[in-house]
């Protein structure tokens, strides 16, 4: 039998990390790492620092090599659920591998584990990979949370809702029910495609919480361009981005 | 010279409190505490109860009284407005009595203070009243997470957006954009007011991440009288409840 836990990490800064996250790693028989594949070498190391930093004793790293997305897949969603089976058989493989009489595994998650992050669909195909396993979720900071603090704003209009979504779903246009949307999972700076960006405010932030944080904010039609370049020249330099950001229309 | 930190305390429950924002409430030469008023007293003993465990020196709390909302005011935002007004002032004088030279506050924000919260709007009136003052944001776990992780279960849809909206506007009907919505600020079990319930299924959770901690979830048409009567007793028990749910449309 094996228990799983799920461990939100935020920014993967041990500032942001919570008391209840902190023990969930220190007690867990194992934490599962991916150790190459879609996995930026730097966020591994994050991943390892923060381990690192938990004291002794350090638990047991348990790598896994996490399989490649398919992303000439014309179905966007038969890709990803392709994806979610091949990831569910390398942690099956690895917690069979790294604890054969079962035992208390971890895994650590950017941000928070409910928010635009497959482990619950994958830590879900667990059981058709014949393995046992009880799934416990440890909530996370999440990086709208990061952003709205750096930025110090509000998420929410007054009284009003507020979208969450993808540079995907965006570059189908503004959805015409709110007037705020944050947007992630954008490696296309989307907020592009807007047809009415003088209507926009933008808060971008990528690194947030890291020691790269960078932040800019201002009208869409101002800041747009100097965010795609940014955004563009951070890519490069470090090889990697997690960003995320708030669009707000027709605010004063 | 005023430096005011908004700290999110999450769920009042220390295993959830960030390093950071037990660091900043630590380091706080007072903490801004309401001492009546629309503050439940249940709510301010276990404010009191978090601040005790920081351990020595205990920050010094300065209490307020809460100005009361009119509720009976027609205009809901201008009544908002009004009692934010108020709020600052309420906050401006208590800063200069307990710190006459100026010098570090921090008030303590259930959930973060970016979500369905007044304060950021209220220290923004600071200036209007006297107060030269740098306002910061320290974030924390939202209900949002915390009631997704008690279920175990994503927020949004693979690859999908998720709106994050109020009772008072699910009563206006579901919002047609998305499939998922999490519903705050609802005290009149709003789900009740939807026209196809049996399209939906619904995440309850109430006084989460407390000893009291509360889940019902299901299709809405079996468990929805069940939260209006748990909801009712519990508030009556209590005195008073803090609760949020996702609802999700047309899932298998």
């Amino acid at each position: 039998m094996y228990e799983l836990a799920l461990v939100g990490i935020a920014s993967g800064n041990p500032e942001h990390l919570t008391p209840e996250a902190r023990r969930t790693l220190g007690a867990a028989d194992v934490v599962l790492l991916p150790s190459k594949g879609e996995e930026k070498a730097d966020l591994a190391g994050l991943r390892r620092a923060l381990l690192d930093g938990l004291g002794e004793p350090r638990p047991v790293v348990a790598p896994f090599e996490m399989p490649m997305r398919d992303v000439e897949r014309p179905d966007y969603l038969g890709g990803v659920e392709d994806w979610h089976d091949r990831v569910a058989v390398a942690w099956a493989t690895t917690l069979r591998a790294s604890l054969p009489e079962g035992g208390r595994a971890a895994l650590m998650i950017w941000g928070d584990p409910s928010l635009y992050d497959s482990s619950l669909r994958i830590a879900g195909r667990l059981p058709a990979n014949g393995l046992a396993v009880s799934v416990r979720v440890v909530p996370g900071l999440t990086s709208v949370q990061l952003l709205t603090a750096a930025h110090g704003i509000p998420l929410n209009g007054l009284g009003a809702p507020v979208l969450i979504t993808t540079g995907r779903r965006l570059r189908e246009g503004w959805p015409d029910s709110v007037d705020r949307a944050v947007v992630m999972l954008d490696g296309a700076c989307s907020f592009s495609t807007l047809t009415e960006p003088e209507r926009f405010r933008i808060w971008w932030g990528a690194y947030l919480g890291m020691a790269e944080e960078m932040l800019v904010s201002g009208p869409l039609e101002e800041v747009a361009n100097r965010i795609v370049k940014t955004r563009a020249a951070e890519r490069a330099r470090h090889g990697w981005i997690m960003d995320v950001y708030l669009l707000a229309r027709d605010e004063a």
